[in-house]
């Protein structure tokens, strides 16, 4: 199991995590197995997403933010409700196989870290199963 | 893996099930791995979220049951079309990592049991896996 | 790690793919453990949902397009954003946890092949973890 911190920018992002969690699976040294990306946080997630065309996370983010709106008569009175609710409809964990040492992902995939209450810095923890 | 069964209340309902999950992964015996957490229920779901403030699960279950109401002109017969769909987007499976023999949970997550159609007596099955 | 390819034949749909995913993990020789299926396009998801009355899965895809429509001023140019959002939602990862020698999944559950963007002819890996 290891860890690698990322910082966001903006309120809600999504950011392509793909290379550093392709550094920890080669680092755990598995040929063969499956790797789990892990978010310890309440309003973020871990998605798998067209990482090629920017117009796709615009897209993504933008309806997300339509279905689940940063108002909405919430009791939560930290004002971030929306991001709790995306946090769990998303996912705060993520399967990936492992092959040849790398993520066996589709050719247009990317792993992606999604934040709903940023700019915050962020922990993402990855732990790799050989088998 | 083992499993554990719980009391639903209400017809829809978050219930923190860490503690029970916890249980589950010490009595694994595995320090360092991946716990699994399985629903076989088509009406219920497992999830991350915020276990501290109420407002926030009041919030989530809120939410998402305007974006999918009970009723909107569904074929199913039974009534609960709502709650297959809920459990669909939410998801039946979860992965937490393990880390010295518990759950690596974030401060403020803790593991929820989803229900949409209950009350209901419900199963959930925790398998670990060390690695 | 094993592979296996599917048809679609509609725009949106779900199709069942349990008895092929049983098949992988009988293969596999595994008795007891977990078995995660994994789907590598962006247009496309794996869940698990009630295999028994169609209606289900109908009012699923129905109300799924509802929350997600096909056109909604998206800016992504190739006219499948709906697909790569529900995609996100819904996920391209699941763990099914693997007992004697087969998924353990609940009566009424199979694993299901979501498809937003077809037909198309599609890649389904299944890597099954013993433990």
């Amino acid at each position: 199991m290891t860890e690698f911190e990322i910082n966001t920018s903006r309120q809600a992002q999504l950011l392509d995590i793909t290379v550093q969690v392709n550094d920890a699976v080669r680092r755990s040294g598995v040929e063969r197995g499956l790797c789990n990306i892990y978010v310890p946080h309440t309003t973020a997630a871990v998605i798998v997403a067209e990482n090629w065309d920017p117009d796709v996370t615009h897209d993504l983010l933008a309806h997300l933010q339509k279905l689940v709106p940063r108002e909405a008569g919430y009791r939560h009175a930290e004002g971030n409700a929306q991001a709790h609710i995306l946090s769990a409809m998303l996912g705060s964990s993520l399967n990936v196989p492992v092959e040849d040492g790398k993520l066996r992902l589709g050719r247009w995939q990317g792993v992606m870290f999604a934040e709903f209450d940023g700019p915050r810095r962020r922990s993402v923890v990855v732990s790799v199963q050989a088998g």
